[in-house]
């Protein structure tokens, strides 16, 4: 069903008609908001649409049926999901996702026609203007998820008893991330610590949460909760260190993303951790000194990927995300659920993981 | 009322409660978080309480009774104003809010014990590491005021007809901040122009729509709303055109915030653009060359204020602020409103404006 356009048409075409209609209400208060309409679209118009699919079976484990509130309980995901990427791609210094400049890079006036290109202002004062207008369209996403959750339209007591898990959600994601920065750049990075930060921003997040928030909505009892954190916890892992494998490795004209910025942010992942942890030490020093570079290129990227190969982390990794995916398939069947659940869920234990993009 | 310590001494009450549970989940995820914790507490435990004041009053206007649902209501305002100042902090670089480091400061090691105090990091990164942190703190904040909003133990039917409003306060809010970071540093600032982020901004943010929320839930009838728009949206810019003043003409003792940064950003401030307009040619070129530097001190700004004094600026906006007051208080007349919210509401007209910090 994740791979079934059906499912992510309805979607998409409910986000659509809400950017359509939020951006007249903008444009109502001012023409000048204009950029800001173009990067809500952009924002909101891409993606593969993970966390909400993973809202809507959790709805349907619960016995529920198919109905439009779950569509736009599910859609609310998205739009906290292209809120965080908004604010994430600022501190990343991201200038691309989905092939297409970020809201910052693009208020800058990175890409065609950028609301910033042609300007005279120096280039620092405009990178932190641009950052400014990108941080408040991500506020303006994070208002829009709520509201849309409130007024998905299930019943008042479904919503009310999930509104809990929503807060959670967020306290999860944030604390991942702020943990993440915290460590970012500073000492060695541990494979139990990047673990813990994936655990948090992604596995929680992408994963186990949409599930539990679509089976509390739908009245799921207990022990489906506890599968799907047996299941979301281990796929949410190896969907972030696929994440990692192709932030460095991918092919950009795929992936949609560069190659350089994890290395060039000096980002803790499991894979930098892994590394180090089984570099040689001369072989630690140089890639110590490669990294954290802004002006870190494609030859030094190149060196960095050498060595995360030859030292065996690449294959160590890709090992971990089959012993993840194999126990997330493994949690789907220690418990009774609706066969199309099932096959859902395990169809997307393949995506998530082995995923090109 | 708002004067009355009661409702103040029961939102911070609130606040506290909200913030010790907080406190402890986030713990319980890592104790590395105890720095979000810290600035969690400072961004909640301070300040006037104006808007939950407006929300609560607005609901009293509907003739709905005191009762604790409200004062969570109520409180879901302040954790919205709480996100908003610590995104505000980031854009402007404003390092003091009442007397203390704002969260971004803070996180960068500003005053006693700060978190990167100490720290070999260079400067920049560090800058840019602690923007990151309190832009995450805002997220947070924001996701816990939908949370406490949806929750507030008012009836579901209330709190449901009134989400719309919530949303449109932040779409107009991000809107006058967006158009406001648009045009800071560029062409000169317009009053008219520099009156629409005002009314955006502050006016309906802080006035009109908390009281149209009150009162939305309360189940007021129309032209309660329409007296609030009359008497809100002249206080809100009257509150604005003082904010402005205070910033270039206050007592950092007593406002507890900078008088140099809105010179600094060359913020488009009423103040400004009013004085631009007033200047003469050589006047108004040894302004334009004073602002927006980045080391203005104390002397250039001293320059600032007595062009601004001299051509006439700040008493014309003095004259504004009296002109908006004496018509916020006109519209209480124009309907019928229980005394006691007459009389809160003529109180706090006063307080809005007038005050010192």
């Amino acid at each position: 069903m994740h791979d079934d356009l059906g499912f992510r048409r309805r979607i998409d075409a409910y986000l659509h008609r809400l950017v359509d209609e939020e951006e007249a209400e903008l444009l109502r208060l001012s023409s000048e908001l204009a950029p800001l309409c173009v990067q809500l679209r952009n924002s909101l118009t891409r993606g593969k649409r993970m966390r909400a699919a993973f809202l809507y079976w959790g709805w349907r484990a619960a016995g529920q049926p198919d109905c439009d509130g779950v569509i736009r309980a599910a859609a609310a995901m998205e739009l906290v999901h292209a809120a965080a990427c908004t604010h994430d791609d600022i501190i990343d210094d991201s200038r691309l996702r989905h092939g297409a400049p970020t809201a910052h890079a693009a208020f800058a006036g990175d890409g065609a026609g950028g609301w910033g290109s042609g300007s005279a202002e120096p280039h620092d004062a405009r990178q932190e203007r641009s950052a400014a207008l990108a941080m408040m369209l991500g506020d303006l996403l994070m208002g829009y998820a709520a509201q849309v959750f409130a007024t998905c339209g299930l019943p008042g007591a479904y919503v009310a008893r999930t509104v809990p898990l929503w807060s959670t959600l967020l306290r999860e994601t944030i604390a991942g991330e702020f943990l993440e920065v915290l460590r970012t750049g500073s000492t060695a990075p541990e494979v139990a610590e990047s673990l813990e930060v994936a655990r948090y921003k992604t596995a929680k997040y992408t994963v186990e949460r949409p599930l539990h928030m679509g089976a509390t909505l739908g009245g799921a009892p207990r022990h489906v909760l506890a599968a799907f954190t047996a299941y979301g916890l281990p796929l949410g892992e190896a969907f972030q260190l696929r994440d990692d494998l192709l932030g460095t490795f991918g092919d950009p004209a795929e992936t949609g993303k560069s190659t350089l910025d994890d290395l060039r942010d000096r980002k803790p992942t499991t894979l930098l951790a892994m590394t180090l942890s089984l570099l040689a030490p001369d072989d630690r020093l140089l890639l110590e000194k490669t990294l954290g570079n802004p002006a870190l290129d494609e030859s030094d990227a190149a060196l960095a990927r050498r060595l995360m190969d030859d030292c065996g982390a690449r294959r160590r990794i890709e090992d971990m995300i089959a012993e993840r995916v194999s126990a997330a398939r493994g949690a789907l069947n220690s418990t009774a659920l609706p066969m199309e659940v099932r096959t859902a869920l395990g169809s997307m234990a393949t995506s998530v993981a082995d995923r090109a993009l």
